[in-house]
Parts: C-alpha cells; sequence; structure tokens
C-alpha cells in the first residue's frame, strides 16, 4: 500500500493536505472549495494567466535590483514565470472563473503555481516554502488589490488586439463587395418604406466604415486600460513596498510586455477604480450593436428566396431546417446577432460590478474580468466568422434591385427641386393609387421632357449629389 | 405696500418663512429646495395623490376607533382626504419625482396639505399646527416606510387595470382583423426566409393571443401588490403603533378602496422588500418585448410600397418625409416601439434601485415609482394609440400574398410526406437554381399526379393539420 | 498505413467525410464548423440532452401508434433515447451553446445521434441511414422549431425544479439563525442611520420569508413552460404532421417524463413566443437582486472587525490578502453578489434576444437558452454554497448589538406617543449634540418617571407594537 | 357670434383646421394628435429647439448664397431663426417628446414655425405658404434624415459642456475637502473589512481624481458628435441638395454656432449610424456608475450616527422622518444614486433603440434624444446639488476615525517587512482572538522594541509609501 500522496500545507485556518503533484497550495485548494460555481477554471484565459507571469517576473526583477530578493530566488522565480508565459503549468490554474475576494484567490493561484515551480527549479521539492515562499518571495511588494487589476489590463489589452484584427478583417471583407457592388443600383430604405436610389456597394461600403469607427473607438479604450496601479499595495498608499518599487516594478514591466504601460498618477484612486473596465465595456456594447444591426441588414436583405427582398444571397452553410426541404438560413448573421445580446448583457454585469465597488476597493472584479474576457473573444470569433463564412460569399441579384428602382415611387424625390414638393406629392400619390409609374405620369402631365426626365433619372444622377441643372418656377 | 405674505413655520433645522396660500409647510419647502433634478413635481401622478388621500384617510378612521384621535380632527382629516381624492390641490404636491429620502417628502407633502386644508375647514388658518398637526395627528401610527410604499401600491394597482384595459381594447383590435383576414392566404416565414403557408388571420391572431396571455401575467404580478405593510411604522416592528392599528387601519383602507387588499404576514420583510415592484417591472418588460416584436412585424410586413414586403397596409396617418413627396412610414408603431424601449430601460433602473435596498429599508423607492408610473402611463397610450391609429385600419394585398405561396419553394414542405425528404430537397434545390415552380417539377418527375397535387395544395391542407393521404414507400 | 477512418455523409451542400466512431452526422459537423464561438459544447447541459432525448422518444412512439413509424425502428429509437436520458453519449452533442439557425443544428444533432445509435442497435452501421434516417425517421412530424423549444422548456422546468430546492436549503438555514437570534436585541437601520431597535432573529427571519416568496414566483414562472408547442412542427400550423400526433405526442411524453406538460392552445402563437422565457428571467433576476440585497447586508453587518459594524461574524473560508496578515474577507456573499450581476446580465440577453424575434420564429432561442441553464446553475451553486460556507456559521456578537440599542437616540421614537413629537425631537438634538443618552435627558426633564422609561424601554416593548399604556396631552 | 378661429392647411392626407394663432401648422398639429404618449412637448428642451433654430439659418443662408432662395425670404427665415435662438416660440413646439417617424414631426414643427414666423415677418398672414413655404423653402436642400440628428448632436453638445461644467463645480468641493481633511488619520477599508491606514483626506481627493477622469472622457465622447451629416438628405447620397450645399451649409454652421463641427466622410453611413450616441451613453452612464459609487461611501462613512461608522457628518437638509425624531437621513445622496439608476436605464433604451436601426435609417432617434437629454440634465442638477447641499458642508470626526486606527489589527501590515507574513498573521490572529492591540503584541512578543514599533507606525509612515529601515531575517 502506498501512503497517500499528498503534502500538508498551513495557513491562516490551518492545516491541509494538498496533492503531491499539485504546483498549486493550500489557498488555492480552499478557493476551489469555497466557490463551486461555474466549473469553469481561470485556465481558459490564457492571457490571463501569461499577464499574472509577466508581472510576478517584473516584481522579482524590481525587488532583486531593490535588494529586497536575492539572486538566486529571483532567477528561479522568473524562469517559472517564463515557463508560465510559454504556456506550460496553465492546468494548475484552478480556481473558479466566478470567485469571491477581488481576485486574491487568483493572485494566490500564481503565487503557489510560481513558487513551487521555483523551488523544483532550486532543487527542492513543492511545499518546501522555508526556501521559497508565495507570500514572502514571490508576492513581495504586492497586494491582490494592485497585481490583480493590472494583470486583467494588461491581460485585455491583448485580447483586445486581437478582436481589432479581427474587425479589420471583417472590415476588408466588406470592403471588397462594396467596390464588387458598386454598380448595383437599388432602392435605399428609411424605416422599411422605399425611399430613394442608392448603389448596394454604397450600402456595403456603410459596413466597413461602421468598423472602422469601432476600431478606433476601441483603441482609444484600451489606451485607459494602460494606466497601472502596481506599487499600490492593499489601497494605493504603498504600505509594505519600498518607495522605489512602483517606477521600478514599471520599468521592469514595460521592458518584459513591450507595453506602452504607465503608472496611474494618484494609485489610491487607482486602485478602487472600475472606469475603465466600465469604458471598454461600452464600448464592446457599441461594437455589438453595430454589428448586431449590420446583422439585420443582411438578414433583410437576404430575405427570401422568393417572398422576400431578395436583393442578396448569403451563403448556404448548413440545411436550414429538419423539415422544410431545401430550406436555407442566414444562421451565421444569426450567430452574430446572438453574441451582440451576450455582450450587451455583459456590460451590464460589469456596470451592476463596478457600481457595487466599495471604499478603498471594488471586490467584484472578478465577474469584470470574466464578462470583459467572454465579449472579447467571442466578439472576435464572431467577426472572424461573419468574414469567411458570410461576408466573402455574399453576390447580389442585380436585376431584381435595379427592377425595385425603376417601378419606384421614391424616385419622384429626385424630381423636387424641378417639380417642386407640392406637384410631386401628386405625382406620387397617383402613381400609389393607380399602380402606374412616376416617370409616366410626369411625362402624361407635361411636368417635364422625356429628355429632361431620362438625364435627372439616370443612375449617377441619384446616387450622388448633383447640380440643378434646371430651374423651376420660383 | 404689502407686508410679505408669508407664515412661519418650525422643524428639526430651524424656522422658515412659507407662503401664505400653500397647503404645502416647512418640510415639503426645504424638499423642493433638496431636489432640484427634473422639474417635474408628484403631482404628474394624480393616482399616486389619490392613493397618499385613501390611506391617510384609513388611518385617520382607525386612529379615531383606537381612542387616539377625536372625533373633530378625524373628520376634518377625512374630509381634506375626500377633496384630494376628488381631485383638488393636486398642484400642492409640489416635491420633485426624483427625490432623496425613501418618499419621506412625499409623505411630508401629503401630511401637511391634509393638515392644513383639515385647519381650514376647523376655522383656522394654514400653520396654526397648534390645532391640528401634521407629524402628531394626521400621521399617527404612520411611518413614511409604511405609508409611502403602501400608497405607490394602491396607485400602481390603479394604474395597471387601466393597462390591462388599453391592453383589451387592443387585443380586440387584432382578433377583429384576425377574423378579416381569415382567407388571405400567405407564405409564413422563420427566419425571415419564406417557410410554409399560413393565413394572415393566423398571423394577426397570434398578436391577440399574445396580449391576452400578457393581461394575464399583469393580473397575477398585480396581486402581489395588495400584500401592504400599513401598519409596520419604522422598519416592520410597529413601534408607536396601536397593537390593534394594523388591523384596524387595513379594514378601513380596504372599505374606502374598494381593492383587495391585505397586510402582509412580515411586516419586517414587507417594510425593506422591493420584491413585488421588481416582479411588476419584470412584466411590464414582457409587455414592452411582445409589442416591440408585434410592432416590428406590422412594420416588416407593410414594407414598401413597391420594394418591400408589401403584404398589408397601414393607415396613413401623416406625411412622412420633409423631403420625400408622398412618403408615409410607420409612425405609430415606431412610437410603440420606442415605448418599448423606455419600458426595457425603466425595467434596469427599478432593478439597479431595488438591489440597493440596505438593510430594514430601500430609501430608493421614489425612482422604482417614478419609472413605474411612466411604463405603465405610456404603456397604456401607445396601447391605445396602436390600436385607434394603427390596427383598425389596416388593410391586406390579398393577390400578392397568394401569389406568394403559389411562387414558392416552401410550398415542397407538405410534399415531404410524400415523397420523402431526400427528393423534396432535390426539387427545392431545381426550383431555386432554376427558378421553376415546385408544382411543375414535382409533376414533371413524375413524384405525384396532377391530382394528387392540387389536392395536397389546397389552403386549407396547408394551413392546418391535415390527415396523410397518401402511402410513401417506407 | 490505415485507410482514413471516416464515411461520407450527404446533406443539402454535398458530401462530407465525418469521422467513422462519430454519432453525430454531417449536419452536426458542419455546424461545428460554422460556430465556433465559445468552444463550450451543449454537452455541458446534459438537462437538454436529457429532454431531447424525452421528446425523440415520445415521438417515436406516438408516431408508431399513428402507423408512420414500424415497430423495429421505433424500439430502436426509444432504446437510443433511453440511452442518452441515462447520461450516454452526451459527448457526441458538439454543436457550441451560441448557434446560429434556431436550434437546428442542436435538434440534428439529437438527431443523428439517435439515428446512428439506433441503427447499431438494429445491428447496422453508423452512417447507413436508408435503413432509419435521422430526419425521416426520428424526426417524423416534428420541426426544430417545435422541438427545440419544447426541450428548453422542459431541460428548464427541471432545473428550475433543483433551483427551488437550493433556495428552500439556504432559506432553512436562514430560519435556524433567525431562531438562534431571536433574542440578540440591536439597532434597526434605515437608509444606513439608526433607526429604532429590532432582533437579530427578526432580521434574518426577513431573509428567510424574502426566498420563500421566491420560491413561491418561480414556481408559477416555471408552470408557463409547461405549456408546449409539440406538433406545431415549421410555424405552428402543424404542416406534415398527422392531426392526431399533437395529442398523443403529449400524451407519450407525460407518461415518460412524469412533468404536468400540456399542449398550446394556439400553436402558431406559441411557436413563435419566447413569453413564457422572457418571464422567468424575469423572476430570476428577482431571485438575484433579493440575494443580492442580502449578501450586501451580511458583508456590512460583518465589516469590521473592529472598525465596522461588527454586529455578526462570518466564518472564515480562507486568508483575505497576499499582503495584509489576518485579514479575513466575506468571500462567499461576494461570490453571490456576482452570480447575481451576471444573471442580471443574462436577463438583459434574453430581453435582446426576445425582442429581436420576427413573424413566426424567434431564431434567437439558444442564446435565451445559454443564458437561462448559466443562470439557473450559477444560482443554484450559489445557494448551497452561501447556505454551507457562511450562513451555517454565522455568530453574532450580542453585547456589541445591545449596547448601541441602549446608546442610541433613535429609542426616542418608542417615548413619541407619550411626549410628542417636538418634545422627542428636542431630545433627540440635545442627545445628538451633548452626546448624552435619551433616557437621562428624558428623566431630567421630567417628561417620564424612571418607572415609565423602564417599562417603556424594554426590548420586547420595543420589537413588536404595545398597547399604549400611558396618556399624553392632547 | 364668432366664426371659429382656424386656419385651412392641407397636406398628403387632405384638408385640416389649425388653429389661427398657432405658428405650427398642419404637420405638426396631426403629429401632436398621432403621439398622445407622455404629455410632455419638445420644448421641454430649450437646447433643441436652439439647435434645430441655428441649422435652419445656416440652411437659408446656404441656399441663399447657392441662389436657390431670394434674399426677401432668406432674410425673413433668418430672423425667425435668431427669434427662437433668443427663446421666443419655444411654446409653439408642441410634439411629444416621445413620437413616431424618425424625428420628421419634430423637423416640420420648426419647419412650419419658422415660416409662419417668418410669413408674418414679411407682412403675411400665417399659413400663406404660396409666399414662403415650409417644405419648399425653409426644408430646401434638407431632410428630417441629415437635419434631425445633427440638431440633436449640437443640442447635446451644448448640454454636455454644461454638465462637465457641473462636474467640474463638484470636483472642487471634493478637492477643498481632500485638502481640509488632510491631516484626518483613519482606516481605510477593502472589501468592507479593516484594511490599512489612510487619511481622509486620501480618500476625499480619489473623488476628485475620479470626476477629472470622466470629465476628460466626456470632452472625448463629445468630440464624436462634432461630426454631422448635413447635406446628406434622405439617405446619404444628397438627393435634391446642390453638390456646394454640404460644405457650404457646415461653413455657415460653424460661422453661426461657433462649434468645431465638421461634415462626416460618409454621409451614408453618417445618416444610419447612432454609433455617437451609443458612445457618449455608454460615457454617461460611466460617469453614473462612479457618481453613485462616490454616493455609496458618502452614505456608509456617515452611517451612525451611533451604531454606524461615524467617520463623517453631512450637513443635515432635512427632517428625516415623519416618525423617527430627530433623524437625518443622507438624502443628498440618495437623490444622486436615483439618478445614477436612472441614466443606466437611460442608456439600456438607447442601446435598444440603436440595435434597432435598419438599413439606410435609425426611426428611433427620438427616444435616443428623449433618453439622453434627460440623462444630461439630471447628472447635471445632480452634481451641483451634491456639491452645494452636501459636500461643501461636510465635517470629519477625527478623534473616532484615529481610535479606530490605533485600535486597528490592519496595521500589523506595515510592520510584515519586518517581523515576516508567518509572524504578522500570528499576531494578528492573537489580537483578534483576546481583543488584544498590536502594538503591545509584538512588544510582548520581542518581535520590535517600543522605539522600532514608535517609528514604524508613524502617521506618515503608514499613509505612503516608505524606504525599509530594518533589516529583517532573511
Amino acid at each position: 500500500m502506498h501512503a497517500p500522496s499528498t503534502r500538508s500545507e498551513h495557513d491562516l485556518l490551518g492545516d491541509r493536505d494538498v496533492p503531491s503533484e499539485a504546483y498549486f497550495g493550500v489557498h488555492t485548494l480552499r478557493a476551489v472549495e469555497n466557490f463551486p460555481i461555474t466549473g469553469t477554471p481561470i485556465s481558459v484565459y490564457p492571457e490571463l494567466v501569461h499577464a499574472l507571469a509577466t508581472i510576478k517576473q517584473a516584481a522579482a526583477l524590481a525587488n532583486y535590483e531593490l535588494g529586497l530578493l536575492d539572486s538566486e530566488r529571483c532567477d528561479a522565480i522568473v524562469a517559472a514565470c517564463e515557463e508560465l508565459r510559454d504556456g506550460n503549468l496553465h492546468d494548475q490554474f484552478v480556481v473558479d472563473v466566478i470567485q469571491g475576494g477581488a481576485g486574491t484567490s487568483t493572485n494566490m493561484n500564481a503565487n503557489e503555481v510560481i513558487a513551487n515551480r521555483a523551488l523544483e527549479l532550486l532543487g527542492h521539492r513543492k511545499g518546501e516554502y522555508q526556501h521559497l515562499h508565495p507570500n514572502e518571495h514571490v508576492n513581495i511588494g504586492q497586494s491582490t488589490n494592485d497585481v490583480y487589476p493590472s494583470a486583467l489590463k494588461v491581460a485585455t489589452y491583448r485580447g483586445i488586439l486581437g478582436l481589432i484584427d479581427a474587425m479589420a478583417y471583417l472590415r476588408a471583407a466588406f470592403e471588397a463587395k462594396a467596390e464588387e457592388f458598386a454598380g448595383v443600383l437599388k432602392m435605399g430604405r428609411t424605416q422599411l418604406q422605399d425611399a430613394v436610389p442608392m448603389t448596394l456597394g454604397q450600402e456595403f461600403s456603410t459596413y466597413a466604415v461602421m468598423l472602422g469607427e469601432d476600431e478606433q473607438r476601441l483603441r482609444e479604450a484600451v489606451s485607459l486600460l494602460c494606466e497601472l496601479n502596481l506599487g499600490a499595495t492593499a489601497i494605493g498608499t504603498g504600505i509594505t513596498a519600498h518607495p522605489q518599487y512602483a517606477p521600478l516594478v514599471m520599468k521592469k514591466l514595460v521592458e518584459i510586455s513591450g507595453l506602452p504601460l504607465v503608472t496611474a498618477a494618484n494609485l489610491i484612486e487607482a486602485t478602487q477604480d472600475c472606469g475603465g473596465f466600465v469604458q471598454l465595456s461600452g464600448v464592446l456594447k457599441r461594437v455589438a450593436v453595430k454589428l448586431s444591426k449590420t446583422c439585420n441588414d443582411l438578414r433583410l436583405l437576404s430575405s427570401g428566396p422568393r417572398a422576400g427582398l431578395g436583393e442578396i444571397n448569403l451563403p448556404p452553410m448548413q440545411a436550414g431546417s429538419s423539415i422544410m426541404p431545401g430550406k436555407v438560413n442566414p444562421v451565421i448573421p444569426e450567430v452574430v446577432n446572438q453574441i451582440a445580446y451576450e455582450v450587451i448583457g455583459n456590460d451590464l454585469t460589469v456596470t451592476m460590478a463596478a457600481e457595487a465597488g466599495q471604499l478603498q476597493l471594488n471586490a467584484f472584479e472578478p465577474i469584470i474580468a470574466h464578462s470583459l474576457f467572454k465579449s472579447v473573444k467571442h466578439l472576435r470569433n464572431g467577426c472572424i466568422t461573419l468574414a469567411d463564412r458570410c461576408v466573402k460569399g455574399i453576390t447580389a441579384n442585380p436585376e431584381r434591385t435595379r427592377a425595385t428602382v425603376e417601378n419606384s415611387i421614391g424616385i419622384v424625390t429626385a424630381l423636387n427641386p424641378y417639380i417642386g414638393y407640392a406637384n410631386a406629392t401628386s405625382v406620387a400619390q397617383e402613381a400609389h393609387a393607380t399602380g402606374g409609374s412616376v416617370y409616366q405620369i410626369v411625362l402624361d402631365r407635361g411636368l417635364l421632357s422625356k429628355e429632361q426626365l431620362d438625364q435627372l433619372l439616370r443612375p449617377e444622377m441619384l446616387t450622388t449629389p448633383q447640380p440643378i441643372t434646371l430651374t423651376r418656377a420660383p
């Protein structure tokens, strides 16, 4: 028989057995027991583990330079952090994504994994903390309250860059279609009613422009995340940290990460403030709103095939029905709509959590992090999917759309400056009542000559502003 | 020159001059100064003033019966309350709809107006509180913390009854149209893609059914509001109230109001709890969601007139454009959509406010009340407007809708049980690729005879479940 | 070298190779490729797989009885469904929890897994659909549009029952504490200001009452989910389904599931309507709001240990800080707060998705399902965690809380009926200004005798309504 | 008897009598009838009327310069607009704040009032549109779809400037208090548990810093509103507008308004896009979240007077209870909390409305405008009220707060670098168990000398980062 393969660890609450092979320790163990909520561990966000390791590495180097950590321990901690940054040992980050305690469990999970891996590198066994301790060495000069939000910001920063790339990729797909459809004349619609002519290319260009603007908004929002409270320790007064620690750890962090990070001007404010997350979440909501509107449009324009608008065709991606043979549905825009609804819901969660902060700390940053990470990931996947599996394969039905222009009442608007609003209204009314064409009615009434009409109703006259070439009666 | 026409009143904070003609007093005066937020006074909600007066009247009668109030003062208070219930003096309810203080200012506004009017009825002058005092006589056995939420519930209860009536009125309009359009064959759509046939009458009946269900949900939700915490006084322990006061005031209140009100079983819980408001707000959100969906459908079905679905016509209510002659827009459904978005936003406000309650009281009931009152009023107006100015005047385009069925690919679904899913899919694909008709392709392929096809594709076969009359190969 | 271990399957879009060992088929394969959004498969919701299998089993039995399915195939399908209901093959449910297509991919995933398992049971190989086909046999008389929402309702129904149990468990914990703390006198607080006395037992009883009411609300909300649209097929007209199918499949389903399910009166309305989900989500939001309020209270009452209210002690569950030795935080209430914020956000997602339904279907039910399943699961886990890891271990600090009553100004309220509001206000002001005690000031002023005071300020006089035993001047 | 005092006007739907004295006309009349929703007219937003008049004035000048309007009519229109900008005739803006039609009714209301006032100035009677027509002269080159959102942006821009001023005013009040309280030592708290020392001045400075950051965010957000789609006309193609109109009207508008406005690069995108409003609403939500957190803190810190934290005193603004004599409540922070909840709800309304835009236009801008106008106004009033009626009058209880530091366990954190985390934890545990002081226990255990302790625990050592002056054992 084997002895139980555990080691004993001690904390404030007493002794506990930890599995021998675990790199995490007693604090993590208790957290896992305390938060059996989602079943999803924080390792599902590798960028968070990466960011924690980067900060811990920077802290070790700063503390070494300040004489608070010897070179041997520093080297071991740095090596352990590098392994985490390379993607190793992520399975040791086991606390639930929804956790109480303002991120302390996540921070302690990192401290313990790094300490135990460093111990191994130093030739010791896991748990022999007398040689290198999660709190007294890995965590020197640090508090969850500065490390955790800083790690969230670094992780989110990288995530947003990935999202911006995905949006640019989707934007390029819309731009290509805008060019392809530049000559496809169609009716523009306002309030779902026929309005005035435009081209399908113009319509698709708006989706590209919209994305470009949102990319810019994300760049602005993410720049707020570059301001960290590292060095604040517990509440921003920097208690227990060396006065030179804050500038030094930031210097190291910038070197290691290559990111444009800075130390917040007021560390007490920065420690309790979730404004940067709220701002970013608000912008993600904006992205969601506009992506959803775009997908609504794609679904509307491709409605049919026979009893809908039928202006465009989305590429068929799967059979659309278990009962209706041959039916194909706009499943890709639909999934993006749903991502958008989720992101908008996540924004509310972030809002509630941010508002609930009290005094010197917001205890609810874990749910803020969870919500933001989900939104970023799903939006990114949604943009790539929308580009690859929908937009790139869209085709137009130019004959159908041109016919709606020629048959439209709305073109009477173009004659407005020449025949006057009252005449134009009367023509529109007759067309509507009789089913007749605007062209013929204007001609029949002698309001304009055939030549004038042909000139005024050329597509290029309709879709861009034109000099007013005829004189109407004053 | 006239001496300044004021009277002096005294409270905890000192003396203040109140306009002589004002029925409100010093507490109200300070509240008006303290809350210059919206500029909208609580008098915009006459049902709230009515409810406050009703409760104050019941309290006076109960306290008289308990020997805590003499008959002369009781009679005067009752008479003043009756005047308020008749709609008089509402302009004296001047505190802002958004106010701090958990409704204390509203309750004191009521106490002061009633006291001063009662003083006049007793032959005294306003402000001579030694004869009849806002706190010591009008407010006996009461606290804002039981009177205010009770008044909100009574007021909301009446408001919801009005909303239910408006919904029933709208429902009747949809039911009339469902009957009128019973014979209008059209394509049903799922995911905006042509699906299978139905009648426009069936479509409109769903809007009626939906409303009927929501009326029922409102009835259930509003029944929760019948549970009041009258008698709880400050925190639910009933401190300062006579032990017989709680049952007695409820008896009086039921007599006067005619409403099925009861006293909550646990007054401490009932005093801090906003659950009934949250529940009701959630149901109002549900009503909004479904009304919005209905209006989205009406706008979609009436899109056109030429480049849209064009299945129905909404009655034109106003010129739709300052630039496009003859354009008419679905302005009535649009305004209802906007009401729905507001109601959904109001629900979030209610949610935030309810969550923010602390310990023995929720201090944020005024914004809950303001949000609910707005939602109820706007939904009620929206339903009536939608019925009168839109639904009643809707007409159908039966030729157009029938043509979409005859021309559809989706009718192949009806043949599914006879020719099999694989054959049906192949037929659908050919129809889609060639633009051909399902009828002809099935005939050409010899899958069914003309007689069989004609039988299977009769409208009544398509729009209700039918016995499967042909045998297909197993 | 081995030949690739795949089988070829065919659908509307052409041929695809499916892994030989997969029980799912080509439709599922395409869906997995089309929706690479969250990386989380629907198998994380076993109750959904269970519900789908239950419905498919009922359908097979109904179709057999209607003569539309032979006994051999029926038996095989039933056996396959039973295996799923026993928890087998759940790993074959691989489509993403966020998916386009109104649930078609989930339904086809079920059809394919059941068909292939049934084929094996019949002695065939997976993919030999000529013997038993996912659409033509497993899916007879069904559409995603009736099967999927019905499965969601059945799954949610069971989930809610579990949540109600967890809430009752938490309620019992609060009730036990209410009894334990029945004699602990303390100050009640309104608007965070000292109000009037109560007992800690009264305070804890409110949390229990609140939970009991919410359990009742959930029972009402979940009863709406018992109304299914099975038999509606594509849009509610029942196209392709046998006229006897709808009642028969419901009879079978009730027998198998033991649940009080019924067929909706109007199947067209029921097919497009998400009202039941919106209602339930609204009630879950209410549960979240009140749980969050309760946790806010627990955190507030246990604030300290020295510079806070310090009325109760939460059991320490883990070290609270990586930097502050000995600090213990209210991590369990905190995690429940975060669950509440998530649930409130999920409710918004459900609201957005429900509002976005169009015409005969809501295409966004998958995100509704995902949101509801998460909310139910997390709330359930949160309630159990809160009971076991927090409430059960709470202790009181009765000396401290009693001292705050004796030292309070608020007890003057109890004297109000005897010394009058004006005198009481004056006493309170003096106590506040001088730091003196109400008791002594009243005595010094001769407003009441020592005997009267001692009688009026006995705890039982303060915490429940009492006969007014002294006469004050009118 | 007098003849009815009306004039007859004509539109698309026929003839209607308009009151003779009305400056608005038939379009406005129909709109008033069509939207009986809130009872609140758009005149409650004078900045909107001002912005509309400014744009109409710029348009007249541009059209005159382009030869499309003669000088006499131009002068009259300009003069009428100037009157509106001076605040006259605002009572003629009578359409409901919640209205269908994408703002057409608001635009027509402006066109009609301006036309009729201009007619009067020209010596004509109201309604003699043959001389000067609302559409054909006032509205030349314009559509609701460019004028209305442009007016909203100009109006909102000005509103936000006012809000920023109010925030700066509140910030100054917090800054003054931060300075006043610089020497007030107190315990900082994280997760409502005693953490480490700080000063009350540091605490108040965070509120000022937070406001300063939010002012900056508003400046960024509002800059997005400077991009207008004037010249886009119906859908952005500029149909009916002179090609030089767009640049020219912008030049005039910048001259008249003095605002840094520009024409959007892509007018089609700009016409359908509500991104700027969503962004601004998101930032307003952020402002609300942080103001609410600040008010939560103020209420918490001032809880008491005896059974709460009692660290600060808010100035008493009104009696706090109708039943509890002497009670004073934090009514000003409470009203700001409620404003915050409203703003967060309004943001959701904006989000829903923005997402609902379809194709070339968002028809729901009126509710977006209504929501934003309310949020801006209420936040502005809230900030000023909070500054004047609360923050300026706050006083501290320095003896009480200092005692909590001296009595605290949390100061052990400051000794952490000198006695080690393990020793510090043990000291904390003993202090907690025995009620003893950290100072004495450390002394008794001989961990540090009295001199060392006195040095390490000086306030300035505790509240800012300090050189670590003692060596601890490695």
